[in-house]
């Protein structure tokens, strides 16, 4: 009946999705000491940072600090975002840390991609073929193309599936015309427009058409919704998620101020396991981790995981 | 492929469930402003108050004035909560303005009925047949079986299908010696450990029993699952559901201090309206008394939605 996974791998990107939203201060310590606690729970992909313009995102204007401070962890491959050359070569400084690899990423809404970014699509796609190119001169590999709004959009209401799939061809073609190899797909639900039945609908038409690619979400709980996409899309097989602990991040758009950001760790780590498959988490590590990034950000935190405690502890306390 | 309803009933018990919960103090005139402007939005079932002891539930101390105060709207069921005769009693007293049927309110956990009710199930059995005889001498409908900890519970751990089945039998053994009609039996994840799978097992036992009884979910949202297991549900057929607005409410039971209580109305109305089946209400107005109901406890309340706005307003700004 379904095509659910046996596992699922986690990108957690609660450092890099929190600490740039919050309006902080927040310590280079208390960044590095939530990094080294999220790589003890047992999740094996930790965005550590962006590579941003200070000016921009003053909250990781401290990005060299943070990711110099760390003590990496075995196994565990932390990662960063940037967004242009700058970023890159940032990141590079610190290629025998991170695992470094490049996105195209492209938005499924024209007018999404001009309030965001200030430019057309077609303008977009040109800039994004450029930062392919740079990145494969610098020897690093392009191997995921992600697409924003890909569910719906603030500015341009619903987003047609047909639309997600012209947008996916047009990043892979920049690929081609690159020499890149893109080995996933992610589907980004940026402003919180999805639902089960949408989420089955277009995972359903890009998988037919690029059936070799891995399928990845990134899911955000602007209305309540993130658990129950990420099941409907265990459901089609998807076996990537991105997510942030305690539900850190939030929502930076258009009339949704205050809104929830990414889908918590802990709540899809909780649900994979009901549901019988396998993260490689301790959940109670990992809601340890969520309390402690409460702490750090000085208030209460989407997670109603991290409030409630998991299963197990009950479980435990009933044998 | 699935059992989708073409329409839900939505039982609203964010004023019982809100008001019961809240350290307060919050005025006779707030919750009737609540209980009048939830009547405006669509909703037909509204329970309005509990009507139990003032020494334990304080803020239900106002009840009768509640009921005395607000206008009713023509279409619109109000209902009330109570567990004795003397709450059958208070409640009867305002029978030309309340819905009054009776429950038989039994607990698949043995370990939480001794917890909560300080007896056991044996003897809760005894008090369920005798208080549904009071209500059948009192001209009172007993119609409604409401089992709650169906998919597990803090004291006990997991809860077996067919312990719920089990539990069913005995409700429905009371009221077929009592010479009542149970026309609904509704099944509560208390303690928030259902999972979307764990509700499919659970619901398709029951229905394939009883399949002239038409099934209701109570869900709470205490880990994040609650609009996924509602998603469970609507693909099981069910067309009944408790929720409260703006997620009013909480759980009191152990070790789950400021986790959060009742699926959102708002998150089940969108959901449902997305899923294209119908529940009659108006979601931007909802949502408007979700803001209200925040404004009255004064704090913020669990409903992502509230917060984000609906996505019909995002929708007519970009038409």
């Amino acid at each position: 009946m379904t095509d659910l996974p046996t596992s699922v791998e986690i990108h957690e990107e609660g450092p890099r999705e929190g600490f740039q939203i919050e309006p902080g201060p927040i310590s280079t310590e208390d960044k590095i000491r939530l990094i080294e606690a999220l790589a003890e729970t047992g999740l094996h992909h930790i965005q550590a940072c962006s590579f941003v313009s200070p000016r921009i995102v003053p909250g990781w204007a401290d990005a060299e600090a943070v990711i110099a401070g760390f003590t990496p962890q075995p196994g565990v491959h932390y990662t960063a975002l940037w967004f242009n050359g700058n970023g890159l070569h940032r990141a590079l400084a610190f290629r025998d840390k991170l695992t470094i690899t490049g996105s195209i990423a492209l938005t499924a809404s024209e007018a999404f991609t001009q309030k965001n970014l200030h430019r057309t699509h077609e303008e977009n796609l040109a800039k994004m073929r450029e930062q392919t190119r740079l990145h494969l001169e610098n020897g690093v590999q392009v191997v995921r193309l992600g697409i924003q709004a890909a569910f719906g959009c603030n500015y341009q209401g619903d987003i047609s599936p047909a639309q997600v799939v012209k947008t996916v061809a047009d990043g892979l073609a920049i690929a081609e015309d690159c020499g890149a190899t893109i080995e996933i797909i992610s589907l980004a639900d940026t402003m919180g427009w999805a639902a089960p039945q949408r989420i089955k609908r277009v995972l359903g038409e890009v998988r037919s058409r690029w059936p070799d690619k891995q399928l990845s979400l990134h899911l955000h709980d602007t209305r309540g919704r993130a658990v129950a996409n990420a099941v409907a899309g265990l459901e089609m097989g998807v076996s990537r998620f991105d997510s942030t602990v305690g539900g850190l991040g939030g929502c930076p758009f258009a009339g949704q101020k205050g809104a929830a950001g990414n889908i918590c760790t802990e709540e899809l780590v909780l649900l994979c396991e009901e549901m019988g498959i396998h993260t490689g988490v301790d959940l109670d590590k990992l809601i340890e981790v969520g309390r402690m990034a409460e702490q750090i950000v000085g208030h209460v935190l989407p997670s109603e995981l991290i409030h409630a405690g998991s299963l197990d502890a009950f479980r435990r306390k009933a044998a």
